[in-house]
């Protein structure tokens, strides 16, 4: 069974925290929620809920085989957590699956991890991702090895579609 | 490719209509949001907005593969509407896929196709659906014939694996 | 002195609720809240507060003279307590005053008090009502021996009229 | 048959409004709501709505029998349009009924019809009522002459069983 | 350098309290926030927070320089505390600076320190101003001795220069 | 008399708009605000209302004197119209003030002004600052050249006695 991580935050935008998390449990993966404390409930951006499984601190790189980050205001909050950063860092380090829609780009920003990689987001951070060395296209999904980005909610069936895609081949490897 | 078209109405569950429209859409399938006028834009409970691409009256039944119904409070106003009673209608009739979940069964009770069916919804509404003549059961997703069922937002993954099979299995025959 | 107690839980229809309870207040009656819990403050739908003056379980069918259950959101949550289903099913058991109005008849079709009576409510639950063995008037106030039901809001001036008048006369004989 | 009007505005006090307006009907007047232009839809502090059937421009006090101000933030918009005052002090003239609760008293004041009555109101504007030349009592209702005074919500059963009492003594003689 | 206090309650208007309280900071006073509890965040109309840091039976007159009141609907909560208008007065003995703007001259209706004062306010109010003794005139800001009275939120520059002004003044001397 | 524009979208700082403003404004200045489309009211994040005086199209650098731009999340959206950033970039070859405060940095990353420059700001943006070639630095407020530069609300008496001090030199030569 495939074990996966979403950050998050209050603010984040509802269907892109809910929708990747739901469809990879769909897909047989357990997915658990990773908020700065445990057990605390946070709201979307028009107020959907959700409960963080565990704290930032519990997460597991080396236990996990994704760690997504989801958009709307969430992520200037996300980037300001040493530990949040750390383990965007671990991922890329193992060549992980990491997975990133409209503003999460911010978070792989100040991981400084973005050097060289294709990516999309929101055009409104395109020139904070071109700024960090990352390579930006205009498409509704964008893979470059361990990376997949995507640039807002319409978006989510392409992003969803090449994240299952890419998690059946890193694990079949 | 298939034709879905989901119903809407102010004070849909967020969730609960956009899962599985973007999970549809996913798996290439053409989608369409279907409310009392067409173009105006509805909000869920949470305020999560949609646009309705089409009118009840533009429903056709004969020419889509499933219709779907979302919970929250919309179905309480879905059900007031005789277009919407005679899609429901059309499409039992047809044996065509129909899914419904959490107070989504309001719509069908109205629409008088609950008679003999198995099905599950959120436990507020049982004695409804029991009244009209189902066989109520307290699991995450309930297939009978046609008929797909389901109880809350935790219970999407299953529902769209069970929504998602029963139409490759409609297809292909 | 008369007794009566309106059940409440969030979500109530802020005049439906509160209409008859001052109503009957001034014609002299001790009127009491009932909620899940004792001294939560409940919200309408437009977020008029109330206090739950005593719980569910202190509902006592026989010191009390009326019933009340208000509309709105309200009864899709109340009917799934056995303690309110047995307080309705008590009243209707000592042929006392129950009152009903718009999406209150939820919680009399879940107590499956209904068969054979004569009643109103909004019309969305119209077939709600009649699948529980209801006859459904579209009439302002339905007065059917300890029943009153009524439709929406603007019809509380009839509905109170009628059950200030019902109350007088049980009280009288 | 009674013939009242209650004024409106934004932010008026939801059950201050619609207790009276309501409980009126029930005794059988007329009442209609007078707001700054006819047809809008005002909202109280709680968001419950109430459309205008008349403007003030159209209050004609020769022919009504009762004029009611409510509480909330709406008098002091209300106190501000010259068509209101000159109702109001055409009410006094007449010696014809006027009922005022919570903060309509500002209203009371700005006509300048308040100099040896004996009133109650929101303790809150004691002061701007005593200033105006009232009798400040703090009891649930007050009646002196055509007026009648109430302080705030849980007083509504007191303030129209005197209201009531009062415009049944007036159509008698 | 100087002390200032500003009063605070929920419903300040959210730059009648933010503009003069950040505005002599940046002059170089001292400036706390004092509500009914210290400690507690207050919430302006809009819902602009402010922490109270001290409570209202902590002011101290004898030792602050002027004393701010906002507008909004706080003045109506404001001057039901014996504490608050106690420290009015004593700033009106002492002839130290006093700060009101829009809503906030019912604190010192209240307080009774307006007799034979040159004032302005919020239209709304006027009367209120009058039958407590004041002179009213209508203009951006109006300074009687010890006194600064400002109209509304547009006027924040008139009434912030001459409180600065007026404060100079009074400590040069 | 000095000319000064800020720049405003929906969701700005309702205080990072609003004191400087109408703190320039009491020094003096005429300060219009410049939005997507004149006449359009936009709102703080808090909801405080703000009109747009101007559309970008008409703000022009040739005959302004200084330009701001507000915190919230206002700049994710100024940051994406070519005429803000033009105008940003004329500012800054003129040599003319420009304040910004909080989240504002954004606006300036993306006209591609900030190389070389010392700055400062919401710590959540500084990545994005220093990838832009900015120096960051954690002070109240940081004045480098033409570019006067903040961190958050409580910084606001330092940012605006910065503002008005460098608007006095520059007027002055």
């Amino acid at each position: 069974m495939l074990h996966v991580v979403s950050l998050i935050h209050d603010q984040f935008e509802d269907l892109e925290l809910w929708y990747p998390v739901l469809r990879l449990r769909e897909a047989g993966a357990s997915v658990l929620l990773a908020g700065e404390k445990a057990g605390v409930e946070y709201h979307g951006k028009y107020g959907v809920p959700a409960h963080a499984d565990i704290s930032f601190d519990e997460i597991d790189p080396d236990s996990i085989d994704a760690l997504l980050v989801p958009g709307g205001w969430a992520p200037d909050k996300l980037r300001r957590f040493p530990k949040v950063l750390d383990a965007v860092r671990a991922m890329f380090r193992q060549e992980k699956v990491v997975g990133q829609i409209c503003h999460a780009g911010w978070v792989l920003v100040s991981a400084g991890v973005l050097n060289g990689y294709r990516v999309t987001s929101t055009p409104g951070i395109r020139d904070d991702m071109t700024n960090a060395g990352a390579i930006w296209l205009d498409e509704p999904v964008v893979v470059d090895r361990n990376l997949v980005s995507s640039r807002r909610p319409p978006d989510l069936p392409d992003y969803l579609k090449a994240l299952v895609k890419l998690l059946q081949e890193k694990t079949v490897r």
